[in-house]
């Protein structure tokens, strides 16, 4: 839509990434509110206005769509039959349903940027009728499988590498164990198994909740965040090294050490792939690099990303702002990075739960990072914010974080 | 007080730099309030907790205290009495009464930093009982004089050039026609003329309104921006260079081009005059810099200042953050520059008052400026945002921030 002062987005999720876009709507003085699911969530503690409900309630996210002009996510767990009603009432939905399904539904995915050329590990869903399929895929393959929820998996959420044919044999038991062929019964920490939309995820004739995957032998992880806007218009931010732990995101590195080759062919596939999906707004996509720096796509979202936080302090326009700007259909602002480089890590959680803002004196010894709290209730492991350190020199930055984030954990 | 999670900061104001600091105030995870004059103020709209009422009103300072750890300010118009009367409470203020005088009343400020040796243009109280006062300073001085409210006075508001005798009795017609010897009957532009409590700015025996100023040839205006803890913890931010137009500090290039050996005196300047205060938290010192480099202080003002947008961007901490960490007396962020320079231009309502936000689609061609809306009805000539270009050659980037402004501007 043409820029104007009455323009209001609506984001279904009121997390940290909802936090954090609000503060760019700020600055457009633009309107933005949320679907939270509580008062204690952390953009409707930054002041976001808020329609309170369930993401998987038609009645909730349609009272959002009401109060906007277009709507967009936080997560993706929003259940795609809901995301396609609000289209059919001609709501603006950003990214389409079409686009969602891709950050939705893992499966859905790799067989579309498969079949569009695109690299990705051997994959193969995991079919609950064959009670040795695991143990057959890496007969096929090698040991470890990864073995990951189709769905709703999220920060080391709904990953397994199995090593073995008694960590196969585990698995099964934990998780295929009680399942009838049609798949329902499995427990986890998966989200919305009661989706009464699941049925929008089948790709052939059998519901897979699981997908196994080729163990990739990877020499590096990096993240392309590109921004789209619906004509087109597309801008990649410098290539993000990320380095997991335990699975979740923890530290990254912008740019990534990586060949200036190897980030413009990273670029490109970006581009061609939020051409393929027909992403608008920010699309986060990981890729592995392998010994030989080929690139294989390992999974995307839609969505501003935790991999991005460092775009605040280190780009001219922070993902957020661009996510906005590009569901607006506004002009996007430069991804390029205004400072040499960036090192951001999480503050997660300690054990004993303290609240970093307990802790916030420690920061006098890392008076240039910036610091990113999002009120949340502390819980051992749990993101409660993260810090980001800007400068010339990688290393001396990361010390710089990893050490100031440490310090604002216990 | 201990950084805790429980802290909340109240903000007398809520326009843009209330609505800035509600921003920072998101990043530390802290509650932030403001004392709000209606539902349309900028910090209001950026969802700032709001206490709404006047800031005359005792009843509701009182209220906004009450919620709050530490009462700050977004403008220096609120009653002295009335802060005095909060800390007689106990609440904390900070700045606290005495050193906010300072920003509040030009007489007080320019006798006590006389008094303590800090150099000031010649002035002189005008004295409403003795007509020729005006043109007697003119004569011991030279022409033009420069005519200031005593206090209310900002952006242009309550400053007078006066160029000859006639144009003197034309300002003596206009302010002090009417007037009695108590002072109280000047019309004009100034703020709160029926504010109780102005006895408390009488120095001497007379209610003196305006100050004559002898008009300094200047070079340059600069701003040191400091930011004081209540222990006396002090770091500066680089000079920056403001340039006026039409009283309206309009563009400002941070770091100022000045010499480092005039950087630094004016640094340490502002640390003395900060001390001298007794500031807490921003501490804003406009100077005038004379053809032989030297120093005069013009004004100061004890809050996060329209000179200090920049931060945002090219600081590792911004005026805003650091202002919240020195009121709460939490350990201060490094004020150094993270960027080589930064330009920023303030966005003025245009003739035909069209809201910014309407011509959103052209700062298409300025993708590397940083844009802040303040969500404020547009009227010709009003502050409604500001743009910041950072990078390196100073040139460029006031054609890139003054182009993409104009673009704004209709």
């Amino acid at each position: 839509m043409k820029a104007n002062k009455t323009a209001r987005v609506g984001m279904v999720g009121a997390g940290q990434l909802a936090r954090m876009t609000h503060q760019a709507a700020i600055d457009l003085g633009i309107g933005f509110a949320v679907l939270a699911r509580s008062p204690s969530d952390p953009a409707v503690l930054s002041g976001a206005e808020a329609v309170f409900g369930d993401y998987r309630d038609p009645d909730a996210v349609l009272e959002l769509a009401e109060r906007c002009d277009v709507v967009t996510f936080d997560h993706e767990l929003v259940p795609c039959g809901l995301i396609k009603a609000l289209e059919e009432k001609s709501f603006v939905v950003r990214p389409g349903s079409e686009s969602f399904m891709y950050s939705q539904d893992k499966l859905y995915a790799k067989t579309r940027l498969k079949e569009a050329g695109f690299a990705v590990p051997d994959f193969l869903p995991l079919d609950p009728g064959v009670p040795d399929s695991l143990v057959r895929f890496a007969a096929a393959h090698r040991w470890p499988v990864v073995v990951k929820s189709r769905s709703g998996g999220y920060d080391g959420r709904g990953v397994w590498v199995v090593r073995d044919e008694e960590e196969a044999k585990d698995f099964a038991d934990k998780f295929l164990g009680n399942k009838s062929a049609a798949g329902t019964g499995v427990s986890g920490s998966r989200e919305h198994k009661d989706d009464p939309d699941q049925d929008n995820f089948v790709v052939g004739n059998k519901q897979y909740e699981f997908i196994l995957e080729n163990h990739v032998e990877i020499e590096k992880e990096i993240a392309i965040l590109g921004v789209r806007r619906p004509g087109g218009e597309f801008l990649a931010y410098e290539p993000i090294e990320t380095v997991q732990r335990n699975g979740i995101c923890n530290e990254l590195f912008m740019p990534a050490d990586i060949s200036v080759k190897l980030a413009k062919s990273a670029k490109e596939t970006a581009f061609a792939i939020a051409e393929t999906v027909g992403a608008v707004g920010l699309v986060a996509i990981e890729m592995f690099v392998d010994g030989d720096s080929n690139l294989m796509i390992n999974e995307l979202a839609l969505r501003p990303h935790n991999s991005g936080h460092a775009t605040i302090e280190a780009a001219y326009t922070s993902q957020f702002q661009n996510h906005l700007r590009a569901v607006l259909d506004w002009p996007l602002g430069s991804a390029d990075m205004k400072v040499p480089a960036a090192v951001m890590v999480n503050i997660l959680g300690g054990r004993n739960a303290t609240d970093p803002r307990e802790l916030l004196e420690s920061v006098a010894g890392y008076p240039t990072v910036a610091v990113h709290l999002y009120g949340k209730e502390p819980v051992p492991g749990r993101k409660l914010g993260h810090v980001t350190a800007t400068g010339k020199e990688r290393e001396k930055l990361f010390l710089l974080a990893k050490s100031c984030a440490e310090e604002l954990t216990d």
